[in-house]
Formats: C-alpha cells, sequence, structure tokens
C-alpha cells in the first residue's frame, strides 16, 4: 500500500500542457539512481494532440531524453510542427553527449516547453534563448515545483556544492530504537530491511558514525545491489573504525572512506589496507559535517543515506543538514524511560511550532510503515 | 488522506452474501459512539437481488438492526421470502425492545444471514436456534473475523468484563513527547487536536495519571461535545487531584473519577465537590488498573481513552491492557537523549520479534500523520 498526502501542485490544473508535462516527469522518474550526478531528465513529443515520442535520461552517460524521445518516433519527417515537453532546460553545450538543442532543432518543433530552467552554469538559461533566437515557440515553468521537487539532490549539490542528505532509521511505535539494555535487532522486519537496501543501491554513499562503526561492526553495502555501488563512510573524528571490521574487510565490495582528524600508525594501516582517508578539522560536530559534505559533493555524490547512530544523527540535525528523513516504524512497543530513541545529542530546547519537515509518502512494509518527510525550506 | 493496509478478509472473495454482509457492516459501524454498551448492528433485507430495506442500531435504547430495516420496508406484504444479513445474531430475548426473531419471523422470510454469533449470554446461540426451529434456514459465519473486528470492544467486555482500551500519545518523527526541557505544546497541530476530541466524544471515558493531573491539570471534556459525555478519571495511588484542579471545577460538564488507595480528610473534601471515589488496592500497578477497569466496565463503559503521561501508559503496558494505540506524529524533530518518549516505566529487555500490534488505518491531520494500531491476541 502507499498512499501520498495532497501533492503540492494544484491538481485541478488539468491543461494539456500540465498533462504531458506530467507524463514526462513521471519518465523522468525513471532514471532515478541511474544518472546521478546528472539530473533525472523526460520528454514527451506531441503532435496534433497524439503522443509521437518519448524518453527519459535513463543512464548517466547515456543519451539525454530529447535524444532518447526523438529515437522513438516511428516517422522522423512528420514530427516538423511539434510541441515538444521536456522536464528539463534543455542543453546547449558538448557533455559526454552533443546538445540537445541540436536534435529538438533539426526536427523543427512549433513549440518547445519546458518545466523548469536548469540552474547548471553551463546551461542556466541558454538552452531558452538558442531556441527562441531560433524563432521556436518557448514555455518555462509548466509544473515547475513538481520538476523541482524531483531534482532537489541535483539541485542542492549546484546551490550548496554538497549531497542530498537522507536520515534513516527504524524504530517502534513508541519512538525507541533500542531497549534499556541496548537490544536493538530486529526492531522492523524483513520487507523494510530490504527496503533500506534498495535505497542504499541507488545512493552514492552510506554514512554512520565512529559509535556505530565499533560497535555493530556493520558492513554497509546494497545486498542485493542496486544500480550504483555506495561508497561507505565512517565519520570519526578519533578514526574509530578497526583493520579487521567488515568495512576494511569488503573492501573489495565498494569504497571505505573515513572522515577523521586523527593520524599516525593507525590511520596510515588503514590508508595501506585501501581505505581513502580524508581528513576533517575536528573543532566542531558541524563544521566536520560540513566539510565532509563538501569533500562528498566534490566526489560527484548526489544522495548519502545517513544509517545512524543516534550521536552522528544528533549532529547532522544540529547542523540543518538532513533534507529528507525515512522512518521506518514497527508495530512494537518497548517502553522504558532508559530505552534510546533516534537522535541523541542535547536537541532543541523547545517543540517548534511548526514542522521542519513535511510527509511526502506512507508506504507499508511487511508489518511496518515507512514515513517519508522533506525538510521545509 | 485515509489509506488502510491490506485488510484482513481476503478481498477476492464477492459472493453476494458477502456483498451484503458488507454492506450491512458498513451500516452498523454508523452506530460507533451511540449504541455502546450495546453491539453496533446493521442489517440488509434482499428480495429477488434487490435491497428491500435496511438498517442499523443507531443509538442506546432505540430500534435494533433489525426492526429499524424493517421499518425501512416499503411493501411489508412484499419480502415473505426474502433473505435477512444481520452482522450480529439477532436477540431473542426481551430487553428495552422486544425481541429481534419476532419481527424477523413476522416477515416469513426464506433465509437468514449472520456475521456472527452473539455471545451475550441471553443470546448465545439461541437466536439463531429459534430462526432454525421456524423452519428458516439460517447461515453464521460470513464475513465473521470482520464483525469480530467492529465490535472487538462489546466483546472484550463480555468476555473480560473491562472495556477495550485506548492508548493516546502525540509524538515528534523522532518519537519524544517532550523536550530534555519537559516542553510539549504543542506537537501536534490543531487538525490532531480536534480529532482527539472526536474519539473523547465518543468514549465512556478518559484517563490520565496523578502525574499529569497535577502537572497539566487539563480539563479532559470533548470539545465540542460528541454523542457521549466522557467520564475524566484519574488514577493516583496517593490521590494527586486538587480540589481546585480544572476536572474539580467543571465537574458540572462531566462526571470525575478518582481511583485511588488514598483516604482521610483531603479525599473526602473531593468526594463532596462530586468527585466519586473509587478504591484500588495500591499493592501493585497491574492489579490496580485491572481493578479500576472491571470497575469501568461494571459501570458500562465500552471504550476508555487513556492519555498519559508516560508512567500510567508504562503500567497499562507492563499490564498488557492496551487494545488499541493512537499515535499521532507530527513532522518535526527535537532530538535529545534526555527527551522524553510516550511510554516510560521500565520498558523490554529484548525487541520483541514479532510486533504486539498491528496497523489498522493510517490518516493524515494537517501536517501530522495519525496510526492506529491494535493488539495482536
Ligand atoms: N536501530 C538502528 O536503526 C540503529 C542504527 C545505527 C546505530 N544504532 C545503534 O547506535 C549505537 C551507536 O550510536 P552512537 O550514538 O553511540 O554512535 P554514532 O552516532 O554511530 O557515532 C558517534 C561518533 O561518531 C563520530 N562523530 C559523530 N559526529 C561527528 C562529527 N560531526 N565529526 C566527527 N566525528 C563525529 C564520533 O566518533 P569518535 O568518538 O570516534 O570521534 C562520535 O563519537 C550502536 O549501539 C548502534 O547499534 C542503531
Ligand atoms: N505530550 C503528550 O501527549 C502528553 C500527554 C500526557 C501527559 N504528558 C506529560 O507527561 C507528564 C506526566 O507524566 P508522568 O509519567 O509523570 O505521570 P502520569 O503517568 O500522568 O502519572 C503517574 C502517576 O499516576 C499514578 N499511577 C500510575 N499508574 C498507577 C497504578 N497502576 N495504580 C495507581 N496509581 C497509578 C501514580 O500516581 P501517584 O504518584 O499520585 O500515586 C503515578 O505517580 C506531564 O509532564 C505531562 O505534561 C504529555
Amino acid at each position: 500500500m502507499t498512499a501520498n498526502p495532497p501533492p503540492q501542485a494544484t491538481p485541478s490544473r488539468t491543461s494539456d500542457d500540465e498533462r504531458w508535462m506530467t507524463r514526462a516527469l513521471q519518465l523522468a522518474a525513471k532514471g532515478e539512481g541511474s544518472v546521478e550526478p546528472n539530473p533525472m531528465v523526460g520528454c514527451v513529443i506531441v503532435k496534433d494532440g497524439q503522443v509521437v515520442g518519448e524518453g527519459y535520461h535513463a543512464k548517466f552517460g547515456g543519451p539525454h531524453a530529447e535524444r532518447a524521445a526523438f529515437a522513438s518516433v516511428a516517422d522522423k519527417q512528420a514530427i516538423a510542427g511539434a510541441t515538444w515537453y521536456v522536464t528539463l532546460e534543455p542543453c546547449c553545450h558538448t557533455g559526454k553527449t552533443p546538445p540537445c538543442t541540436d536534435i529538438i532543432l533539426q526536427s523543427a518543433p512549433a513549440r518547445v516547453v519546458v518545466a523548469m530552467r536548469d540552474p547548471f552554469p553551463k546551461v542556466d538559461g541558454g538552452g531558452l534563448r538558442l531556441l527562441s533566437a531560433a524563432g521556436i515557440q518557448t514555455d518555462c515553468g509548466i509544473l515547475e515545483s513538481d520538476a523541482q521537487n524531483l531534482n532537489q539532490p541535483y539541485l542542492i549539490r549546484l546551490q550548496q556544492k554538497r549531497p542530498w542528505v537522507i536520515a534513516k532509521w527504524a524504530m517502534t511505535l513508541d519512538g525507541k530504537i533500542a531497549t534499556k539494555e541496548r537490544h536493538s535487532q530486529w526492531i522492523s522486519g524483513p520487507e523494510s530491511r530490504a527496503d533500506v537496501h534498495t535505497t542504499r543501491g541507488r545512493c552514492d554513499a552510506v554514512i554512520v558514525g565512529g559509535g556505530t562503526a565499533s560497535k555493530d561492526d556493520p558492513t554497509l553495502t546494497a545486498r542485493p545491489p542496486g544500480p550504483r555501488i555506495p561508497t561507505r563512510i565512517v565519520i570519526s573524528k578519533s578514526g574509530r573504525l578497526k583493520l579487521e571490521s567488515k568495512l576494511v574487510q569488503t573492501i573489495d565490495e565498494g569504497p571505505v572512506w573515513l572522515f577523521t582528524a586523527a593520524d599516525g600508525n593507525v590511520i596510515n594501516a588503514l590508508a595501506d589496507a585501501g581505505v581513502t582517508i580524508c581528513p576533517i578539522p575536528g573543532n566542531s560536530p558541524t563544521e566536520d559535517l560540513q566539510s565532509a559534505l563538501i569533500k562528498c559533493g566534490e566526489a560527484g555524490m548526489t544522495n548519502v543515506l545517513v544509517e545512524g547512530g543516534g550521536e552522528l544523527l544528533a549532529n547532522f540535525f544540529a547542523a540543518d543538514l538532513i533534507d529528507e528523513c525515512h522512518v521506518y516504524i514497527a508495530p512494537k512497543l518497548v517502553g522504558g524511560t532508559g530505552a534510546l530513541g533516534p537522535i541523541g545529542g542535547d536537541g532543541l530546547a523547545k517543540i517548534p511550532s511548526q514542522g521542519q519537515f513535511e510527509y511526502v509518502r506512507f508506504e507499508t512494509f511487511g508489518p511496518d510503515l515507512k514515513l517519508v518527510a522533506k525538510r521545509k525550506r
């Protein structure tokens, strides 16, 4: 069962433009996990009220949505005068593939409808200007907020040079992640845990704190593998990662990074074992996390999944660096004033009057419920 | 938005009997809050594949479902040979109204289909036997588990002589009901709080512990009023209810009961002010709650709502006396190892391998999500 709260876009706007753009957005979303660090893009070509071609950017390095849509057209001569619907401004520069504006212009369209301008510096309005200059009618802003929501991780990386941060935890119906005796396995059921692996397999990194790395000795791989192999990241000022840990022992299954302020023999030995050592200043948790995320952004990461523990999540929360929460709630009660909640640290003094987040999706996995909430910005 | 997890009854069973019984169950549910301590009952009369009459038990003391359905029949002569669908075995004794079997027999039906036998001692199969003995075909057990789910509070009162216990709390997305500084107002939004008042207005009692009564000084009325006026109950071994509390000052707006092991002048003064003093043994929390609930059952209570605090909920949980949870989750994060969770006390040592509860409903109220979970028994 999947249920979504009322979407942000007004559902009563049912113009043709919005209908085709909705279709293009649905297509775009199919690229999730495979196109990053590129944006997800979908394209629908409409002639005389009929779809004559459609496509999406399916894989990083592969054809852009516009080329995929054009390739799907049966009679390429017959689409002169068509309207193109594209979820993101077409590119006008040569990257891994030639400019999309070329293929659009060759097809001699009457009109190009775009959901949102691409803030990527080499585009940034240039695609739309080029099409206009060629005498083609362009309209930008159709279902713009839907398109922005879809590509929030891409946009945050462009704007803030850091990846989109998803915080994940599993808790009981009374908000506990471990009992008073620190027993915690398993809170959620196998169906929820499988979903976590699916999320890992579309993320660029899975991040845990030094406490979790040393106490739980996790592997943090996506099992089965997804479209990408996440880098496994431990953030530990004091360098709490052991040579004999599963992370280091499985280094062949995916990169391991250690963000640390420590150095010396132990750190050198980890580096020799293949761990990428990333120095952090170690002066303030917020500054450490900001610098770690900038490093992730530089490495081309678009989505990272923070899996705990409570102290690391508290630091991400205190730094206002949580963009999305994935909360699995098991229909179990545990109780106990000494039991553990998902976010430790100091916490806020007052309950905020407005939620900092908003729900975007609810889904059941076996007996559990998964809530997805996004930071309101 | 309301979304329900897969129902327990197999949705592919679509026989006519189930179709009409489903309708009868929908009708029955309309009596919720108004018929207790009677069960909710619905009835549909079908002749030649057409509904010719339908009704439900709408109000305690008012006509039973069968009489309401019969009253709705336009041509009372024409329904000889009809099939009656009733969600609960028809009564065969004279209570506030004459036996329902009378009206059924007078109509000369061909068949009576019943979802479940009524365990009420004066019925308990007698209604079905009476109809059979009169030569009418009877079938019992169609959508039986749905009918049982609908009337769980009624059934628990018959079997265990106690009301159905709904535990309610509002928490943040990270499972907190108050910050480290004990700030807690408001976690959920006005829409959620209005829903709590709706629930209060269909329950027989709203219960809090001595801590909440003395720290929060709540009123615990249903605003606006619902179909019933809940008795406001404080459970406090030591008798922590003040003469000048809002509860005592608003005694004209609904009864106030104090379950306590204390006595003396203060308790006598409360009694003089109109508070019903209910003694509890005071030897063990579980025994106290059991005896308090038996007293509620004797007073005809079918549903009680326990609104906290954490210690009282912990005692209900430890005594395995929570039948249903209403959990409002605000899309807020608070964090803090010193922040409060909804259920205090000792809590369990280990995470249970299977959930003690299962979700039956999810609903949004403004920005919040409400989860309803029932105890698996
Ligand atoms: N049920 C679940 O879903 C779940 C998930 C994950 C973990 N857990 C449990 O949580 C427990 C671990 O949680 P925890 O709170 O003790 O530890 P943690 O959050 O995993 O790690 C805390 C450590 O991370 C490092 N760290 C955090 N923020 C940092 C920053 N900004 N800069 C530099 N270093 C930073 C520090 O490492 P150093 O001290 O090494 O410098 C800090 O001590 C384990 O028992 C685990 O089982 C449960
Ligand atoms: N955010 C929310 O949804 C919410 C809701 C309710 C309350 N709260 C907060 O919770 C706090 C109060 O919680 P709390 O845990 O301190 O107190 P509490 O649970 O309201 O009350 C505990 C007291 O109830 C009595 N009690 C509990 N179980 C009993 C039993 N089986 N037999 C006899 N007496 C029993 C005892 O009273 P005596 O000690 O008097 O004998 C005990 O000390 C308040 O600060 C309130 O604001 C928050």
